[in-house]
């Protein structure tokens, strides 16, 4: 057996992956196939494995390694230091925290869980605040065990997008919302409007096999792949067997074939991780704005593109003739790319969707650093929608209750969902640039030359770049929102002139 | 927390079964759902998972705490005895094999099962008899370390069906043939044959459906399990949770429709033992053999009978009445009652299915006795299948090397097989007379009664009585062939006389 310290934190972290891979299997198997009255056992499995890899990533040999090999610093290579500066992370993340805290915190989590389900039901905030509160407390607790007492927040953003921080974000979201209202406003007040209500009667079955075509055309590898259905669509594995799902609405064909998409996206990405690397930074995702670049890229600006629909419109009508029957080219591509004043993130268009985000970051931002108290959460969420999208919440199930994310303290979550539109964006302007007459390509079905070009910009290198990194490494520009709301202008504006 | 030493093993045993319940999940997954490219990472996950199961298992504190009990004895009730001899005996079985044999014995299944590949494709015995010569030696080896070097055969069969040995099986094995030898030829020599050819065309959508309307008939509890497809159909998972498979081909519907029966059956007995003891002996299953008496009374004395058919032969015709336009009931029920003389034991039918264990039983005891050599087996196996079912393999794939059984010495296995279907015939004469005009009840789609029989008298028990001592408390009577017998006399010889 070789003693080299490098060789044996890789065999650490290539079980550490192994047990937390089969964590992952059993939760997609929980959302994809558990029997309605299964759930208690697959309860004690999931704790059972949770508890197997938290030990796998505490072992004190993991620090006695990490220790070594940060003191060999100058014999290391590059991707060498970048695998152990992430694994150093990882394991400060799972061992310096407390085993009360730890244990604490997931009783709170949930608790507060089922706090927000009640609120929700009853449309009351003030029963969930008392929870929301101590989450508060909990992150900023959480934050001080990982060295980030002074910067909480940024902490949190650490977390799902590696290098950006509160004062990125803020400086890119302020010229995001400054471009973005005026545009929004625009399109709300067109005389033009979709008409999303023209579906009737798309059987599952056919919806299914349109989607598989257009995903395998898209260049999801099912042969390490599988597409299943589940309530909330997702994608979940690895690169190695990368498991998405949609859902299927049969007076919905587009929520099943976009969701499908978006999926399919963040799989493609997963599948074009360097699959020798997967245990490590190497072969892992730059965070969450860079996953969600790649499933907003796909769903966006190219499968709601005109080249897209010259290609798929024929072939949708050769499944649901009848039913597309009384639907005019007009009337579809302006369903696909319908935009509407709602007041639910998750059912809102791409224009609007970035103000709902841009407004949940102020909020997480004014309540770590103090200047907004639990208790004035719903009056800010209610006057921020007023500002920025003119929207009026009825009540608090509609407003401030609306996303779960806050019951498990998942602060930091919701700006990489716009980071990755601000990507996806700039990414599109430089493949457009470096790949000419791409559309071309869609319009024959084609897709192999942006996917390729996104493995080599974005896939293969893993956590090599974060985020800021990875913008300017594949389009030579600073992360900025300028493509994004070039893209929103050059996409939206004509159709709703 | 408490001190109670056996609430401090009941949460070891939970621990366990919560890992092993996972492993056989990802083993479930494997077979069921992984794309083709996937085996690798497939591969790591199940080896990181036994060897947490195994880690989990030879916990030092369990057996501390088991010796401690068995000083106790007079302190425990008659449950409790069960569990902790039980988990003596798997404890064991777990620690008590050294590191270096376990990983010895883990390659030698590899190599001998590649061998066995190879050998099958070739048709060529010798160059695999190597590889079932080290087998039959580890298999020694092994059960000196369990303390049986003096009777290593007995100590396989005791770890398929506890509480039996050579020499039971033996005698009732004797018995069997005696009187089994000649209602085959009686049945192979009728003029009357029967036509497995005669069924065509039958969309597996509709097969799906029929499956699924029978096995929901017959008490399988889909809220708490699920049927989907595999090559090899099996049944997987545990009360909690059952996962049940099957296969579907066009032109043979029988065959899904009995796989998914038999599954049933499995299932039905998992699905009956106590929930919340699925982690000790009360919540486990007696053994193999009671095991396969579950499956093949469903699949057997229930579902090939008259009054079944009665009820499901025109459900089947709704299913698909052009295919069967031209098959007339006889000709259904005779190719439902197919007996053919077939070389291979997986498709053989019920009649001569227990000649080919009898054939594996005889061969091997003599392996283990030292009476046969490895050498010598083609030329037994040939001369038994001669003897016995006149029958000359046409190779040694048609032959010895049709089983993939031994090559992971999976030896003492096959008798099971054969025991259950003697327990079977033999809970089935019990139930009749216990419960009047059952056969009515099948007539009418109803197999409430006998399911809650099943309950009652074998699966609440658990592992509380072994083969032998179920087969008295469930029937009165002694463990014996004469039911199977007296069954197969009345099933069969009408129909072929």
């Amino acid at each position: 057996m070789s003693e080299d310290p490098y060789l044996l934190l890789d065999a650490k972290l290539k079980r550490i992956q192994a047990l937390n891979s089969i964590s992952g299997l059993i939760s997609w198997d929980e959302l994809v196939n558990l029997p309605e009255d299964s759930a208690d056992q697959r309860q004690e499995q999931c704790a059972a494995m949770a508890q197997v890899c938290h030990a796998a990533s505490v072992d004190p040999e993991i620090d006695t390694l990490l220790s070594e090999l940060e003191t060999r610093d100058d014999e290391l290579d590059g991707d060498q230091r970048i695998v152990i500066r992430d694994a150093r992370k990882s394991y400060n993340r799972s061992a310096k925290l407390p085993a009360e805290f730890v244990s604490r915190k997931a009783r709170l989590d949930s608790e507060s869980y089922h706090a927000w389900v009640e609120a929700k039901r009853n449309a009351n905030f003030s029963s969930y605040a008392p929870f929301l509160q101590r989450q508060l407390d909990h992150s900023k607790e959480f934050a001080g065990y990982l060295g980030a007492i002074d910067n909480p927040y940024d902490c949190f953003i650490d977390l799902h997008d590696p290098g950006m921080d509160t004062a990125s974000i803020s400086e890119l979201f302020e010229e995001l919302k400054a471009d973005l209202v005026p545009i929004v406003s625009q399109i709300l007040d067109s005389a033009i409007q979709a008409n999303t209500e023209i579906f009737n009667g798309f059987p599952i079955a056919q919806q299914s096999d349109f989607v598989k075509q257009v995903t395998t055309a898209l260049g999801f590898n099912y042969k390490r792949g599988r597409i299943d259905t589940s309530i909330h669509p997702f994608c979940g594995g690895n690169g190695a067997d990368t498991r998405i799902t949609t859902r299927f609405d049969i007076d919905n064909p587009l929520d099943s074939l976009f969701s499908a998409i978006h999926e399919t996206g963040h799989g493609m990405y997963e599948q074009g991780l360097p699959i020798d690397q997967l245990h490590n930074a190497l072969g892992q995702a730059a965070g969450m704005g860079a996953h969600e670049s790649q499933s907003r890229l796909w769903e966006n600006q190219v499968c709601r593109s005109r080249g897209f629909w010259k290609h798929y419109e024929p072939e949708l009508r050769k499944y649901f003739p009848e039913q597309l029957d009384g639907v005019s080219s007009n009337a579809l591509y302006l369903a696909i790319n319908s935009v509407s004043k709602n007041p639910i993130r998750v059912d809102s268009d791409e224009v609007t969707y970035n103000l709902h985000i841009v407004i949940r970051f102020e909020i997480e931002k004014r309540l770590f650093d103090g200047s907004l108290s639990i208790s004035d959460l719903p009056q800010a969420w209610n006057a921020l929608y007023k500002e920025l999208l003119n929207i009026d919440p009825k009540d608090d199930a509609e407003g401030v209750l609306q996303d779960v994310h806050w019951s498990d303290a998942s602060f930091g979550y919701f700006p990489s969902y716009c980071l990755g539109n601000m990507l996806a964006a700039q990414l599109w302007y430089a493949a457009v640039e470096e790949l000419p007459d791409l559309e071309n390509d869609f319009e024959k079905g084609d897709f192999s030359r942006l996917l390729q070009w996104l493995r080599e910009k974005v896939h293969r290198h893993g956590m090599r770049y974060d985020l800021k990194a990875l913008a300017m490494e594949a389009t030579g520009q600073e992360l900025s929102p300028r493509s994004l709301i070039r893209y929103l202008k050059e996409r939206y504006l004509p159709l709703y002139a």
